[in-house]
């Protein structure tokens, strides 16, 4: 994603209620700082926040964790949060801490348009690698459930590959989310733009 | 695939050295025929040869057999197999029937644009089903290996998920094969028709 820099981003994020400035305090207690036992479902690179705020507004008995890596990103997604959503939390933090945020509770995680990291040599920073799956494997409460979106052939392909060879099924594939209307779907900003050019986006869900 | 009638057809196989008129005698012994240890790779609805024929030529420590329902479709591949191959053999037979010629000798099933029985009512009917899957299970020697290429979104979306909630791993995928030119690959009649046509041909590999 490009990067914009923000005016007074300092001053937005730190303004920010639903932001978690010391996640790893409540790593294993989130449902404490949601005050229910409902499901907690996160994504990893959240953007500007389109899908997740969408997320929480639509599905009110789920809890929904927005992870973002970098400030002027958040500093943009929050101002878009202009109701009272009380299931929405948010965490500035790179995705290779995520063991350190969380201890068996989270339900679903989303990969959304992640960095496909194209070079065979990045490999292992791809959100879909070795690297981040036994790290998931400690987070996940029971069943592990990851739900991928993007438009990238060769991140999709390794993805089925890596999520496959690690023991997870393939429940859901689809290699045209947008032809098929009986699935529901909370677009992404990225999503959007490039689904409006043509691109198809691929969509997969696993589970182990 | 249309069938369209040929001539002789009756001539065409009855007099064809490669073609095995009673494969349910050879259950289990296929290696006797071939008179060599090599593994045995069959194809699954083998149309009009072109797939098969060039396998058997191209790599002859693997012995082929090709699978064909239709006496019109094989009594029109016959005719291509012009030289002396004695890696390649030729059964008429449903694919239903297929656990009742072949028992633990099969090292790998090519599946290559098989029908897609697009119809939910019809999906047992599918190559990849689980009514097949199950079949080929008794066929295997000891690892299970399928090679899956269509055209067909929905056969290869259905595909993915029926393999992997049946316990394969997707080893490879590619959502468009033909882009790969590092990978080996022998073109069917009908995949050359259709990727000149511009269509993307899909490409997966599961094992067990």
């Amino acid at each position: 994603m490009r990067l914009r820099n923000v005016k007074n981003k300092e001053e937005i994020l730190s303004s920010c209620k639903y932001l978690i400035e010391n996640p790893n305090e409540y790593k294993g207690k989130w449902k404490e700082l949601f005050n229910n036992d409902n499901p907690i479902y996160i994504e990893i690179g959240m953007g500007k926040g389109d899908f997740i705020i969408e997320n929480a507004k639509t599905y009110k008995d789920i809890n929904f964790i927005g992870i973002e890596k970098f400030d002027s990103v958040l500093a943009r997604a929050i101002p878009k949060i202009s109701d009272e959503i009380d299931n929405l939390l948010l965490i500035r933090m790179d995705a290779l801490d995520i063991d350190d945020a969380f201890f068996k509770e989270i339900d679903r995680i989303y990969l959304n348009f992640s960095d496909p990291w194209p070079k065979n040599r990045h490999k292992n920073r791809r959100l879909s690698s070795n690297v981040f799956l036994s790290k998931y494997d400690t987070i996940f409460k029971d069943k592990c459930e990851i739900v991928l979106k993007t438009d990238n052939v060769s991140l999709f392909e390794y993805s089925v590959v890596s999520l496959s060879e690690y023991g997870y099924k393939i429940e859901q594939i689809y290699l045209d989310l947008h032809s098929h209307e009986e699935i529901p779907n909370i677009e992404t900003e990225y999503e959007r733009r490039f689904s409006n050019k043509g691109d198809k986006i691929l969509y997969l869900k696993a589970t182990k």
